[in-house]
């Protein structure tokens, strides 16, 4: 059976491809969905991919993972560095996590340095694009494989 | 008369009992709302038991206590160390306060030590579990009667 | 052709002139509205006046901007010292912005003292009371006639 | 069976109600004494009632504990702030401890906010007046006849 | 009668339009006197403008405002940030103070981030160019009108 | 009638003149009691002259002057960096209070530097060795005098 | 044409599999590096992978990188977090690097979150044990294929 | 033959008595000057008393006690807290410095806690008022007559 | 003739053995006096061992040393972060001092890292539980031999 | 035709040779200025050697510099670590700017570690007496002459 | 059988008895080795002594004691304060740890006051000269032999 | 007889002229050498330059120059900011250091604002390129010939 997995997109990820090209690259959300559903076909993985700007959203859809998915794929954004709320949200559904970051975070502001939800995921990749997500989903789809 | 009291759980309470029990216990956040309503009628005290996941809502909610509520008790969970809006509610409200945590938060993660709600709040009750909702209706029993 | 200008108000200034008024002055929200309103008429201006108390709410109205607002004034209130999620929608619109505080925030408590916004913001204005935002105004409508 | 509950005062506490009462209220460490004894009567407890200045006094206290106690309430006053040496006692008694400040410690200076007892006791309550020491009283004792 | 404003100008203004345009524009300290001077006939206010490159000088001015006017707009420059004298001798003065900077020096240098004079200004301005010095002769125009 | 001083010494200073001199000059502690006593003479001043290197037995002694002392001159020694206890007490006992140091701390390691006693003392004398004694005597002479 | 990739492994990491397996896997090195030799077959690539203990060496060895590689993939073990020098030669190479730790460095201890490798490499991946090494190969094949 | 002292007040004093009286009282800095003159007639000492609010003023002024005066008191106010270049100026004459402060700089805002001129002066006196300059005046006075 | 060694044992080692074996062991502060006393014989010295909660008496003990002892072993325990009293007790004795801890505090809570102790002791031993002691008598039976 | 260099020196530097010969040497400032004249006639120079204790003549003479010189030397002295208005300066004027220190600062008090100026000068030279000058010049000399 | 014991020496530990004698004092590093060795016959001990200055080296002997020694005595020397890689390589090794340092290093500057290799070792023995390394083999001779 | 001088060039120094022409100048290694040697030859030097990425080889070299060099210049490149072995061997050598850095380290990161090497070395030349090293030969020659 496919395993289920929930991709998160954080705020002001429905503008990529539309601002600041220079760090974020010039493909859209929906090229990257497009491509999430690509790999999930190719690893027969079944995805929901979803963005929110809202906080307490994110914290909710977290929180359905806890039945109806094996694992998340998140991409915080602006909220991995603020957001502890998310970080528990993750940490009560004790289900995999794999971070992902389009740009490398470590050489933008220092504010963008420190990620609450590092403190819980079990693995971490930034700076990769959106080819981030297609690695983080084959990840997953290893080490579900082997549970 | 009654008095109203509103008491607010932040994100994640809602899976109380189903994450983390070595942490939060095994009471879920049913049990709390039933034991805070027995404990309401042993007080004659009329209160509204809600949770949310967004600090908006969370924001709103407190707003409403200025004309519909004598009091306040509040679990911020994650909210605690980051929402300065929940600060400006609370303090735009102008009824005591009481700040409830079910676990000892000095007891873990450095980031859970400060409390932006500390900063407004009459009284803080920590690390008693459930009870600690119990003991902070029976402290603002007495204060609200004695105003 | 007049121009389009978004004013935000950030959490909790919805209680303007109702709370701590040796603070925030005793003006409400309604009568700063009212001032744009006017001022805006004189400087044959449109805006768009908003409050809402969820970060997520002003993050979607920001993104708004990017086609319907040729400029933004923003008092981002309790947001200003949290959101890095504010910070980057108002970097993605690329409009110019005004960042606008009744009170001047660096008279008050330390955790006050630091804007995400002002990373981004164009100008600052502080301490002026409502009239902060006529002056932002009047500041955008000569900046947007002379692009 | 009663339980045997030692409650301890720190430094100062014996000038309680003679001093700042815009921090610390009218009543005496008598009167905080007698409702406990009150309190200690309904929940059919046995209280041993002490005050000192000196912490090695207080560390000499704890340590009796071990053998002839079976929690501690303890309001650790100025020593909550510079003391290893009580942290370290209370560790070693390893009975319950709960901790209780008759203000809220984190309205008051910075220096006033972190506690080294917090970093064991079981719960913590501040800010809640003489109330605090029954409350914490009502939390002991339905600990102690549970386990 | 008409209200007298003491603006002042700190160290290496007078440079201003020759250096580092892209920073603080092509206006010259002239032409922003002359706009200061076409608004202040404007608004019927009566305005001493000055600049100096010496720390004891600009506390020498503010002092003379004691007797001699009633408000002063003042851009400290470097000074901004290292000197608690001319804070003290604003303070001294005990009239409306309203601090402007020209270019938003919140995005620039981390040491150009704290500003001792914003502890005692009313208002603070900044990234708005020399119209900045406008806005403040606006807002201290009404505000003295209202007193 | 006379005015009581009660003139404290903390830990060590019981081996003044038999240690490091260097730092504290060559005098005892006598020698430091007898000039005391001589200057209490020509005042017409009543003192009482006490060491102690217990922490509770300052504090002790600190809430005796709330009813039989005018004033307290203290030279807090190594609890001057480390005692909040010593601090509230002082706060407690609401009597003019002088800090003496013998030596200027500010001139020794950083731990040195600073003081909980001076956040309560109404004056300082520091690095003027027992002569500072003398001259706390003559400022609380003319200070109890005038009230 | 093939490209080459020089894999290289810091300090320590040639004890893997043999050291706290719960940290870093049950995998040897000599494991990993079949893993990476079976990958570069896959992906046609062609790969050097080493391991020292010496930061020099590793220094020396990314200049090689210059001339006869097209790109680097480097787990820094302990030197992540200490080598300015390793940053300075990966820096001078200018070749795509990526960055791999096995385990996630941000659950670790603090002294392990910071890396000097991370402000110049494009990617990173941790967390993800050997696989991380794989995931690093197909993200440079597709790099370096889209030049 | 009498004893020359320079006596140095640094900005913003010559507004004593007509500021902040609640921190500062209410002697104006003329009557400090006689106390000080009087004061000196008692001693036998020869006293030059100067204000100024420029630092290099200051400084120019602290060198001519090279050569023309037997020891320094200097109340630095606001540069206290700033001016390394009277720190080195008072190292470099190599006098006898006494430093006064009218107010308890320790009880006021943290950044006015430290003292550059603290590193090199003999004693310092804080918080007695204008009586700390007679007593800096009565310790010169003996030190210098010992030497 | 026998050289005389005080030994001293800070807050809570009284209940060494009692409590946390798995930090302290099992051995109780009687089986370390015994072994104290048989090392004692063995290298002729003589020793006299005692404990104390109380941090003014470890200081009375410390100042005995001057005239009575030629050397002292201390284990400070938790005054070892706290008391500046007993490093100024030490630096005053002018006697060899070596620091004891059974356990190996860089290994525990980061306020455990840092000794006021190990500022003036000649030597530091920590973590070989009891035989530390051991170790500091022949280290300083060696040095006293040697002067 | 001979290139135009401004020498600076700050404040007490006119002290040199005169203070503390261990840190500065016995050298006057006017043997300093022989040895550049000398140096000049060597590089066919043309110097103008200044000497202030005033920050804001120092700025003065920056800012003649934009029109009269062709490089600035400057021994900063005390601002080196306070004066953001020389560093302002010194950006403003658009020239090569040296940087010369006659003590190695970085071996000095921690406060002294940190300079203004050497976030704009082109180079920096400490340490090396009054060679330092002559070095600079003469690396100036070549710098000019290569332009 | 015989404990085999590794003694390894960091950098600049061969110029022992060469430099700085009032630090290190005047024993040569092969009068330590003399002295060790002397030890090991009358503990039945056979050790190994080595000295590097390259981090790379220490951490490839460390690598070894995984098979050819029963635990090792480490003296960091300055790598103490800056290398992980040596921290990583006794963790991996899972032997007993005796850190020595010659000089006590919490007396010397700051940044000598960590040490990474204390993470790790069960032991540490500092300012005790060459004695601390046969103390060391005193300690793990018993160890060794009750395990 | 010649001074025999020796330079030592750090990590990544020989890529000199090769990467980020923009900071380092695109003068090769061997260029530096060659000017280096030409100034030896005018100054009758006799030098030894060398390059290495090890930092344990620095310090061999270092030592070296203990019997073999009357004094050292080095460019401790990224060493600088992390080599406290560096900073050892050079105090241990007891030889004139003078440090140099091409480029002016203090308008860089952060990270290379602070040189363990400038706490022992007597000169500090940075930011002038290649001819800090010439700069460095010419004060070394005069200081050895005056000693």
């Amino acid at each position: 059976m496919s395993h289920k997995v929930l991709i998160l997109n954080g705020p002001n990820l429905n503008l990529l491809g539309l601002r600041e090209p220079e760090i974020y690259g010039s493909q859209t959300l929906n090229d990257v969905e497009d491509l999430c559903k690509k790999t999930a076909t190719d690893l027969d993985m079944d995805i929901d991919f979803r963005q929110s700007n809202h906080e307490g959203t994110l914290v909710d859809w977290i929180q359905e993972a806890r039945v109806s998915f094996d694992a998340i794929i998140i991409n915080p954004a602006a909220y991995t560095h603020t957001s502890v709320a998310i970080l528990d949200a993750l940490q009560a559904v004790e289900k995999p996590v794999i971070e992902v970051h389009l740009s490398n975070i470590h050489k933008r502001e220092e504010f963008r340095h420190t990620s609450y939800v590092s403190k819980t995921a079990q693995g971490v990749i930034c700076g990769l694009g959106p080819q981030g997500y297609e690695l983080a989903m084959l990840a997953l789809s290893r080490l579900l494989s082997s549970q």
